[in-house]
């Protein structure tokens, strides 16, 4: 089962996210993470979804939501060469004595603290979904207290009609 | 009428998304951003909406949040100290002959450069929405071609029942 990143630009009015929402809902498709923000332009929105499935559900994703009327336009990015980032806040137990080790983690993966305590620090973190998992994960031997991540966004890269320089240089 | 930032712990079960969303829609509450990912329990989702709406809209939606049993906890984190942040990946128009002119304002707020082609550059910064508002704002001059971003996430700073440098500290 291979999870899609699927991007729509959509009306920004009321009711599209119910809307999306409800197909999923209906059919049982299974939505691992989802980020709805304004674009640039206030008339539009771009939600991006991360749905679970094989070819034949991610396929039936993408005729149902090209049928909603307020869905502008659909893309299956993890078709495409794209960059994606994901954002993560995370409160993990940490006294006094055990600050040297999480800040070194911290460190090692370009994290930042961002708020601490007697008993805890808060850190952040953003990068690709990877990444961010393999920090979550060095973060639970201390206990982590409290997490919220944005789930992934993503945008295609320069399209290759275009000269791109993304190959050879390590962006 | 003031942006509220609500969150909810939510069991990660299919339909939960739609549920919410439908009760939203139905009310006609206006939701500016949604985020929703899974916590470090995979049992439990979170979902950070910002809301727009004065004290007796969020009162609503804060009652009919907590009425839905798949909810297990809401908070309005605009009533706490609380550490928010917003991810945005943008693609501006930028020939090599602009490109300095892109990186200077990159610099200046810690924004990252993540693709270049002849033709445009992918950017990425994250941070506190105000930050992240304002380097949109320096971008629109270059055109900007796509912008994806995650919607707000935020945690309460550590309870005031416990000792905290936060205030102490520029985190």
């Amino acid at each position: 089962m291979m999870k899609h990143v699927i991007s729509a630009l959509v009306q920004n009015v009321p009711g599209v996210l119910s809307h999306i929402s409800g197909m999923f809902a209906a059919r049982g498709y299974n939505i691992d993470s989802l980020a709805v923000g304004e674009t640039h332009d206030p008339h539009f929105s771009r939600m991006t979804f991360v749905v679970v499935g094989n070819d034949n559900v991610l396929n039936q994703v993408r005729l149902q939501l090209a049928k909603i009327i307020t869905v502008v336009k659909v893309e299956d990015l993890s078709t495409m060469d794209y960059v994606e980032r994901d954002l993560v806040l995370i409160r993990v137990k940490a006294s006094p004595l055990q600050r040297s080790a999480v800040m070194e983690l911290v460190q090692i993966f370009r994290a930042n603290v961002v708020d601490v305590s007697q008993t805890d620090m808060m850190l952040e973190i953003s990068g690709k979904e990877s990444k961010v998992e393999a920090f979550i994960d060095v973060m639970r031997p201390f206990e982590i207290i409290e997490l919220v991540r944005t789930g992934r966004i993503a945008l295609a890269r320069t399209r290759q009609e275009q000269e791109s320089f993304s190959d050879q240089t390590s962006l």
